[in-house]
C-alpha cells in the first residue's frame, strides 16, 4: 500500500470510528472529528509517545480543548494502542464507559480533563510552561531530560471564551516554543455560522500576543500543507505557533458545512453513503482495517517506545554525571516529597507577634521553598498585596528579556486568574509531582471559578494563595469583599477550603495542600493581623477542626474559622466573667479535612447537648452543616476602615457574646442533637 | 484667563484634589488620577450630560473600569456639579460615605458599579448595544432620541482580563461605532512594568477585532492630540474606537512612572512638591480655584442643561408625530411594564404535557416577547439547546451583515459567557426598564461568577437561563453538570435563584424575575421532560415555597425543587402505600422568595415537629437551613443517560423513600424544631 493510500485510509477509519461512536450513543458530536481527522492521523503518526506506558514523562502532550470532540479522541487512542478497545469505543458515552462524553483524564492516555471550552488551551499553556521548566533545570549537553511538545486542538468556542484570551496573550509574551495550537477554522458554532458572533482575525489577533501563525488552507485534502505545517511549527525557536487549519465541519456528510453535524448524530442515511465514500461496508460498524493498526503499530508505536527506553537509560546516565541534579530528578520522577521537608514548616506560640495571614503565609513559602523545587509560584498582578514571592526569586521568563529565565519558579501571570488557574492544571497535569501556586485576591479567585472545579474534578493539587479574604480588607469595599465565596467553594466536592487562625494553622494548610497528590486547596488569609493562639498546633490543624478552648461543662460551642476565632476567644473570656456561661471554642479551617475524621473525633469536638454557633464574617450558607445558630454576613460587604466594618457588622467581643447568650437561652431545656447526628 | 490657562488650572485641580483625597484617606490609588486628568478634563468638558439630573436618559455615558482609580471619578463629579461635597471628598474610603473605595452605582453620576478589572468595559459594550437599540427603535428623521456616546476608561489590568477580550470582540463584531474606550497605557501594574506579563501588541489586538485605534503618544502633555483623538473616534461611523493614551502613572509625583505610586497615597513630601510644581498652596487641601467652577459650569454644565431640556420637548413633540411609538417610549421611560402583560404568561394543569422546563422557559419568552420590546434576549452560542430565542426574532447585528439589525432583540453573543453577563448588566444599566436575559448551561454560568456578582451588588435586574440544570443532563457528562453551582449561586446576597418544577412555576419564576428591578434571577432549567405538578399555580410559586402535598398529620416534609419535586410526589404516594407514612411535599423553587415571606407563612411550611428531608440532586450545601436532612450529590457527577444516572445516585421512588424512612424512625420520639427556628 503506498504511503498516501494508507494516509487515507488511517483517515477514513479515525472518520468512520468517531462517526460509529456518536451514532451507537445517539449523543455527541461528529462534525468536528470528520473535519479533524487528517491533522489528527499526520499530527500523531509524527508525534512521540509509548501507549503502553501512558505516562512517560517526555512523551508529547496531547490536548483536545474541543473536548466534544472526544469521539476522534478515542479513536485515536484506540488506533494508537493505548487500552481502549472496540467495546469501550461503542459503550461511548455510557454509564461506567472508559469513553464518558468529555474527555477525562482516568482514561490512559488523555492528558487532562476538557469539554467546558477555552480550558484545554490554558491547560497547554501551563504544560509548555512545565517543560520549559524541567528542560532548564535538568537539560545538559546530551543529556535532554525534557525536549516534548504540546499540542492542543482548540475550535472557535474556545477563542471566544477569555480564559484562552488570556492564556494565550501569556503565552505569546513567554515565547512557549514548543507549543503548538490548532485551530479547527470551521466556521461553524452550535449558533451556525461564526458570522452571527465571531468575525474578528483570528490570525492578527494571535499575531499581537507574539505568535506565528501559519494558514493551511484546505485542511481537508491538502495533506502536503498540513504536513509542512507541522513541521514549520516545530522548527519555531522563540514563539508559540498557532495552525489555522480551515476545514469543513461534518467532512464528507450530506451536512457538511452546517450546524446540523456539530452536536447531533448523523442519520442512517447519512452514515451509509459516507461509508461508501471511503470505500469502507456501509452495513458494517466500527471495522478498523489490520492495514492501519499495522501502519501505526510499525511506525509511531515502535519508535515512541524505543524513546521510551532511550530516556529511561538517559535519565540512569545523569546519575552518575550529574549526581545532585540526578537525585532530585530521581526524586521529582517517583513524585515523592523530601523527607525532611516538614520540618521547614513555621511554628508559633502564644506571644509571638501578630501577623496578616497573608504574611504567615509568605513566611511559609520563604521557608520551604529551598526544599521544594517541585513549587513553581506565582501570582495574577498583585504579588507585593499576596506576599507569594520569596526573596530573590528568581522570574520564570523568557532569558532574552532579561528579567528571568525558564528555570525560574515565579510565573508574572498578569491580570489573568481564569488562566491561573488553568494554566495550575496544567502544571499539575505535567507530572514530575509539580506544585503550582498562585496568588489573588479570594474574592477574585472566583473568575476562575471554571479552572477551579476543573482542578476538583481533575484532582490536580493546585493551591491559590487566596488574600484579603473577608471585609476585613476594609477600604476597597465590596466589589472586593467576598461573601459567597467560601460557601461556593465549600461546595466543590474535593476542594480543600482552608482559613487557618494562625501560624500554625497557616502552616498545616499548607503541610496538607503540598501533601496531597489529589486534592486542590483554597488557602484564604488575611490581610489584617492576627494573634498566635493559645493551643493551636499544626498536629490539631490538619484534623481540619479541633477544640481550641475546652471548658468541663460547655453551655456553647463556638465555631469559627480565621480572623474571627481570636475573636471567639475574646468572647468567651467574656461570656464567662460578665455571664458566667462556659463557652468551647472550636477552630475549623478545613471542612474537607475534618470531614474525613472519625465520627468519634468529630463527636468529641461537636457532641450531643451542646449549641453551637458559628462565627464568621461572610456568608452563613453551609454553616448549618456544624451548628444550630450562624452569625456571618448575608449581604454585601462595606468599604471602611477594616476594625470599623467589623464594629458595623457587629463582629466584637460584645456582639459575638450577645449573639452566644441568646443560643444559650433559646436552648436552655431543649434536646440538644449534634448537627453531625443525621438519619443517614 | 485664557483658554489653555484654565485647561491647565482645571487638570492641575483634578489632579490634586484626587491625591487629596488618597491622602486624607491614606488608602486607594493615586498614581492613574495623576496620568488621566488631562484626558478626563477635555473628555469630560466635551461630554453631553446634566449634573443636575443624573439619570437623563440620553446623556453620555462614562465608565470607569480602571475603578482604582475613582478618586478621579470623585473629583471629576465634584466639579461637574453632581452633588457631592468637597467633604464627601474629604470622606473618601469611610465607612457610610458617598465616596466608597470602588465605584459604586449609587452615587449620583455614576453609571456602573467597577472595580474588579475588565468589567466596566465590558459594561460599557452593553450600554452602546442599548443605546444602539434604543436609537433603531424610535429616532426619526428629526427626532433623534438617542445619540449619546459611551466612553469608559481601562488600564493595562482590563485588557488583560478575558472578560474585555470577549467583550471587545463582540463589540468589534457589533460595530459599536459610539463605543468609545480610552487606555491609559501607562505601563505599570501592580506588580511593577507591564513588561513582566503584558507585552503583546494592543493596537494590533484591538484591530483585530475590528476597532479603530488612535494612538496619543503624550498623552500627559498634548492636549491637542487628545482632543483631535476624542474627535476622530466620535466621528467613526462603523467601528468602535480605542484611543491609546501613553500616559506617565503618577505624572508630576517624585515616582512618577514606577508601581510606587499605583496603590499607596503619596507621602507629604511629594504632594507638597507637587503642589507647588502645580501652582497650588502647598500648605492647603482641598482646593477648587473658583475659575474652575466656573469654566465647567458655563461650558459643560450650561450646555447639558439646555441638552437635556430639548430632549424632554423632543419626547413630548414624539408623542404627536408617532403617537403608538410615544407611548412606548414615554412607558419605557417610566419604567412601567405593560399592565397585561402578566397575562401572556401560560399556565397549565395536571395532565398537560410533559415538558423540559427549558422548552417550558421558550414557551414564555415566545408568549411574552410581543408585549415586551423592554426584553432583549441572548445567548452564548447554544441557542438551539437553550431554547431562547423566540420564533422570527430579528438578531441584533449591524445592519451591513445582512444578519439582523440594530432594534433586533436577540443578541448572539457567542460562546463568551463572562461578557455576556457584564454586557446584560450595562444593558440593564441604560435605563429605559431594558430586561436583558441570556442562556447558557447552567454549569457554565459559574464562568461569569464576576459578572453575577456585580449584578446582585448593583441590582441590575437581568435574568439568567440556566439550562441543563443538573445530573439530567445525561451524557455529556461531570464537566458539565453542575453541582456545586446552586449552593454557590444561593449564597450570593440578593439574587433570586429557581429552580421551576413544572409550567407554573416557570412562570412564576419568569413573573417575578421581570417585575423587579432590583434584583437578578438565575433561572435554573432541566434538558429533560418534567410532569406538570397538581396543586402548583403561578400565585403559589410566586412565594417562593409552598406546600404542593399536603396531609393532615404528617410524618415528614420532602421538600425539593425542579425536577425532583414529581419525584418527590411520588415517592409520597409509595411511602404512604408501602409504608403508611404521611409525607408532605414541599416546593422550594426559590430560596429568595421564600425567605422574604412571613415567619408565619415560613413556619406553616415548616412546621415545628415535622422532620423534613430535601432532595435535590446537587450539592447539599445550603439546605440546613430548611430541613433536618439532606439527600443531594457531594461528589462531582457521571456520563451517561440521565435516567441511568438518576438510578445510580439513588434519585428513584425507592431511593427517596427509603431515606423519608431512615428520617422518619431516627426522628421518632424526638422533639423536633423547625429549621427556621433560631435564637435570632
Amino acid at each position: 500500500m503506498s504511503s498516501s493510500e494508507i494516509d487515507n485510509l488511517a483517515i477514513s477509519t479515525i472518520r468512520l470510528l468517531s462517526v460509529d461512536q456518536v451514532a451507537k450513543a445517539n449523543s455527541g458530536h461528529p462534525g468536528a472529528p470528520l473535519g479533524l481527522a487528517p491533522v489528527s492521523h499526520f499530527l500523531w503518526k509524527q508525534m512521540n509517545f509509548n501507549s503502553k506506558n501512558p505516562k512517560w514523562l517526555n512523551r508529547d502532550r496531547f490536548i483536545l480543548s474541543n473536548g466534544h470532540s472526544v469521539a476522534l479522541l478515542y479513536s485515536l487512542l484506540h488506533l494508537f494502542g493505548y487500552p481502549l478497545t472496540l467495546d469501550d469505543l461503542s459503550n461511548f458515552r455510557q454509564l461506567g464507559s472508559k469513553t464518558p462524553g468529555h474527555p477525562e483524564s482516568e482514561t490512559p492516555g488523555i492528558d487532562v480533563t476538557t469539554g467546558p471550552l477555552g480550558q484545554g488551551i490554558a491547560n497547554a499553556v501551563g504544560l509548555a510552561i512545565a517543560q520549559q521548566y524541567v528542560a532548564a533545570t535538568f537539560n545538559e549537553e546530551n543529556f535532554t531530560i525534557s525536549d516534548n511538545y504540546t499540542y492542543a486542538f482548540l475550535g472557535d468556542g474556545c477563542l471566544m471564551e477569555g480564559v484562552s484570551s488570556e492564556a494565550m496573550s501569556l503565552a505569546g509574551h513567554l515565547k512557549l516554543s514548543k507549543l503548538i495550537a490548532i485551530y479547527d477554522d470551521n466556521h461553524i458554532s452550535i449558533d451556525g455560522s461564526t458570522d452571527v458572533a465571531f468575525t474578528e482575525d483570528v490570525t492578527k489577533r494571535l499575531e499581537s500576543y507574539g505568535w506565528n501563525v501559519i494558514w493551511v488552507k484546505d485542511g481537508n485534502n491538502d495533506f502536503s500543507a498540513i504536513q509542512s505545517a507541522i513541521e514549520e511549527a516545530k522548527s519555531s525557536i522563540d514563539k508559540p505557533t498557532l495552525i489555522k487549519l480551515t476545514t469543513k465541519i461534518g467532512f464528507g456528510s450530506l451536512n457538511e458545512g452546517t450546524a446540523g453535524v456539530h452536536g447531533s448524530p448523523l442519520k442512517p442515511d447519512d452514515i451509509k453513503q459516507l461509508k461508501t465514500k471511503f470505500g469502507f461496508d456501509p452495513t458494517k460498524t466500527f471495522q478498523v482495517p489490520q492495514e492501519v493498526y499495522g501502519f501505526y503499530k510499525n511506525t509511531t508505536l515502535k519508535k515512541g517506545e524505543l524513546a521510551n527506553e532511550n530516556w529511561d537509560k538517559l535519565v540512569d546516565d545523569y546519575q552518575e554525571a550529574y549526581p545532585e541534579k540526578g537525585q532530585l530528578l530521581k526524586r521529582l520522577i517517583s513524585e515523592q516529597l523530601p523527607e525532611n521537608w516538614k520540618s521547614f514548616l513555621p511554628t508559633y506560640k502564644p506571644g509571638d507577634k501578630s501577623l496578616a495571614s497573608r504574611k504567615l503565609s509568605e513566611i511559609v513559602l520563604q521557608n520551604i521553598h529551598q526544599v521544594l523545587p517541585e513549587l513553581i509560584g506565582g501570582s495574577a498582578d498583585l504579588t507585593g498585596s499576596n506576599l507569594t514571592r520569596w526573596t530573590n526569586a528568581v522570574d520564570f521568563q523568557p532569558p532574552s528579556t532579561g528579567l528571568g529565565d525558564y528555570s525560574g519558579r515565579y510565573i508574572r501571570y498578569g491580570v489573568r486568574e481564569h488562566a491561573m488557574g488553568a494554566i495550575m492544571n496544567g502544571i499539575a497535569a505535567y507530572g514530575y509531582n509539580l506544585k503550582p501556586y498562585g496568588g489573588t485576591f479570594l474574592n477574585f479567585v472566583s473568575y476562575a471559578a471554571g479552572a477551579l472545579r476543573l482542578s476538583a474534578l481533575s484532582g490536580h493539587p493546585v493551591i491559590w494563595v487566596a488574600t484579603h479574604d473577608s471585609i476585613g480588607l476594609g477600604e476597597d469595599g465590596p466589589t472586593h469583599q467576598p461573601i459567597e465565596t467560601l460557601a461556593h467553594f465549600r461546595a466543590i466536592p474535593n476542594l480543600m477550603v482552608w482559613r487557618p487562625a494562625d501560624g500554625n494553622e497557616t502552616s498545616a494548610a499548607y503541610l496538607k495542600a503540598i501533601s496531597t497528590n489529589k486534592t486542590p486547596s483554597v488557602i484564604a488569609l488575611t490581610r489584617q493581623n492576627i494573634p498566635q493562639l493559645e493551643g493551636s498546633s499544626i498536629e490539631k490543624a490538619l484534623k481540619g477542626g479541633y477544640t481550641l478552648v475546652k471548658t468541663e461543662y460547655p453551655d456553647i460551642i463556638l465555631v469559627s474559622t480565621g480572623s474571627e476565632v481570636s475573636l471567639c476567644v475574646e468572647a468567651a473570656k467574656h461570656l464567662k466573667e460578665e455571664k458566667n456561661i462556659n463557652a468551647n471554642v472550636v477552630s475549623l479551617p478545613d471542612f474537607y479535612s475534618f470531614d474525613e475524621q472519625s465520627d468519634e473525633y468529630k463527636l468529641s469536638v461537636f457532641p450531643n447537648g451542646v449549641p453551637i454557633l458559628s462565627v464568621e464574617v461572610l456568608s452563613t450558607v453551609g454553616w448549618s452543616k456544624y451548628s444550630h445558630a450562624q452569625f456571618g454576613i448575608d449581604r454585601f460587604g462595606a468599604s471602611g476602615p477594616a476594625d470599623e466594618l467589623y464594629e458595623y457588622f457587629g463582629f466584637t467581643i460584645e456582639g459575638v457574646s450577645e449573639k452566644a447568650t441568646k443560643v444559650v437561652d433559646y436552648y436552655k431545656g431543649k434536646e440538644i442533637i449534634s448537627p453531625l447526628n443525621k438519619p443517614f
